[in-house]
């Protein structure tokens, strides 16, 4: 049995060190926004080139509260539109209504499934006030043509990094391209904590101390509150984890590269569609999505021959029963991708004799 | 030096166990919605005598997600009142505005300090439909008149048990008497979690479905959301230690009982005015509070020999910036008892000597 991700087997490599990072917080005594989320932040910031690192409950909470900070900094407001890929993960577009923003969305790029800036274009009203790009699967969305238009028609860039933490294009990462950048440090991301977490990035200065009050019941200095806050704050103990993470990121990302680069070579039947990827870009590896219009007997036939796999998304957010006001809406394209996509294992654990099953397993299919 | 709560003291009886906690988790490789989690919400509802219990990412949240499972259910519309005491912390009014509801501040109880019985019927209009008694400082607001005149009125009780886990009036603890409650395991909490972490109680089948969609995403099973949920889950790591904490719990109450008795007996000083206390009641003493109209004095008296304490809270909810148009309102009693109470150690880890050194330097303080 070939798992899609086995986080069992991945952090049994680093056992001795995550076990002594929650020991030592233990000992410390101290739970809540102390000197293990200080010293994660500024690895983080420095990490993705970003001046400040806020870290947040979750990667939901971290995209929800750059738009609610921009709400109250008076930026945006309720009933601006926000320009978002159509195949974005459900939680993306709801950041956007938990804060009365409208998802506009257009058709994700052919070729890389990302936001499309020709789209873009087409789709800015009056109402636009936001771009948003999700850098799915571990590449960047179009950045240099995105902040033009975004610079041209005066709008703000939210960066969804959740998936491509480290990924970057002319050498720029993630979270250095954006007015501010949400990251989701979930367990399964390629940079994962061993619970939900999350984290901004932002070069703003003011969007830095409303964020750092908003996560905090709204208060800068305790007992006084200046906004009406959340409560989301990185814990000591996660902010410990994702420091030794953090320090084995680049190491996890190159077994990802191996695992890619095999099945980019050795994957060859034609009703299997691999992914396109271009060398300026420095791609991570987050998910391996291969394309195949009989998707469903593909995953049956890998099921069968022990490989898991998952389908990232079955279904497009405006089709949720939580949108039915959007139902109606249609991107032909999008709902293709949906009923094509699949998520091959690109586990760093993968051994040399899993990664050839599973090329082989999918080499042995047949439509 | 006494400090106010050591959980670095504290921790260290638990050390041996917690660590085991953590690594336990670590081997498993499951982080989220797993079996310890399901373990302690088992545990903690059979503690509260009530059906469910939701795991949730903490207090705040916890009573947040309930108005708004609410809201979804049709119970409650924007705009509708709750009832709340007006030394309430700032936490369970953000739960009340961020889900578009009106807090309607009433006088606490000039003895318990406590919500008032008396108080909420006359504060009833034709858009309440809540009443959210808080269980301050580890002790039952008077639930038996409470839940009568909600039975009448046909409202809604929402339980803010954050203080008072386990407390007991005729037998009944805190979650076992409204139609829902919600619970902080913030560390300093009697029932602390070594991060963010909270929990929803009910009886109430439906409300218990919905709360687990809404932590998820809004969504019951992955990747279909039937409701725009948000992200809020206590995980594995946080759930398998409050599960080593829930083990402690009465041993660590039976403590700050002792403590407390001590207090009561021993200090003597009539400018310092002591809480009072009914014996039909089970106190789980999580803060020990005194009244002292020189509060500012005794706070410095106590700081130069030694003794930390801490003001819960200096400010009432409704004198916040963040709640700018609320500032006018004013209540007498409440804002008295916010100059004059003053929040003394109670930690179950305090050696004799400390519980009389504070003692002396309670009785030695002059006005
Ligand atoms: C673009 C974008 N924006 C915002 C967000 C929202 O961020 P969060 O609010 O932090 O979730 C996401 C999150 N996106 C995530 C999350 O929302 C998540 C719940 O579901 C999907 O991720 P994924 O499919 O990787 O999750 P999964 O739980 O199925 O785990 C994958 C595999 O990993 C293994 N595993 C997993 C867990 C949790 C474990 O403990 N042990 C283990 O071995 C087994 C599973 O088969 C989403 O892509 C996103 O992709
Ligand atoms: C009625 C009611 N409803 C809803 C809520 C909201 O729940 P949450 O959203 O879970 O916060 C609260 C929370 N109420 C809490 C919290 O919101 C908290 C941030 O502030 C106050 O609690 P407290 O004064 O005990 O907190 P604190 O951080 O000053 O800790 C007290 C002492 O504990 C020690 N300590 C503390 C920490 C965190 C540590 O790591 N190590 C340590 O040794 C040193 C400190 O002097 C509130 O009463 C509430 O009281």
């Amino acid at each position: 049995m070939i798992q899609f991700l086995s986080l069992k087997k991945i952090n049994a490599k680093y056992a001795d060190e995550l076990k002594a990072a929650c020991a030592r917080v233990i000992d410390s005594g101290y739970f809540i926004l102390g000197p293990e989320l200080q010293r994660f932040e500024q690895a983080f910031a420095s990490f993705s080139q970003a001046k400040h690192c806020i870290g947040l409950g979750n990667g939901l909470d971290a995209l929800t509260l750059i738009l609610r900070a921009w709400k109250l900094q008076g930026k945006i407001k309720d009933g601006d539109e926000v320009i978002i890929q159509a195949n974005a993960y459900i939680a993306c577009v709801l950041a956007i209504t938990e804060n009365n923003l409208v998802p506009v969305f257009v058709e994700p790029d052919a070729n890389n499934f990302n936001l499309d800036p020709a789209k873009i274009r087409t789709a800015i009203t009056e109402k636009t006030r936001v771009i948003m790009p999700v850098h799915l699967y571990g590449r960047l969305c179009e950045m240099p043509e995105i902040m033009a238009i975004a610079a041209e028609a005066n709008l703000l860039v939210l960066e969804d990094a959740s998936q491509s933490h480290g990924a970057t294009l002319q050498g720029k990462p993630a979270g250095s391209w954006g007015d501010a950048t949400g990251f989701s440090f979930y367990p399964s991301k390629n940079l994962g904590a061993l619970a939900d977490a999350g984290a901004a990035v932002t070069n703003d200065d003011e969007l830095d101390k409303a964020l750092r009050a908003l996560r905090n019941y709204g208060s800068f200095e305790r007992y006084n509150n200046l906004y009406q806050g959340v409560n989301s704050r990185l814990g000591e103990m996660q902010a410990a984890i994702l420091s030794v993470k953090l320090n084995h990121f680049w190491s996890e990302v190159e077994c990802r590269r191996e695992v890619a680069a095999r099945y980019l070579a050795g994957i060859t039947n034609p009703a299997i569609k691999l992914p396109q990827w271009e060398v300026r870009e420095q791609h991570t590896w987050h998910l391996f999505v291969v394309r195949c219009s009989q998707r469903e007997a593909l995953q049956a036939h890998l099921a069968n021959h022990g490989v898991e796999s998952i389908i990232h998304y079955p279904k497009p957010p405006y089709k949720q029963q939580a949108y039915e006001k959007m139902n109606h809406l249609s991107f032909a394209l999008n709902e293709q991708l949906h009923r094509e996509v699949l998520s091959i294992p690109i586990d760093p654990s993968m051994t040399d004799e899993d990664v050839e099953t599973v090329i082989e397993v999918c080499n042995s299919f047949s439509a």
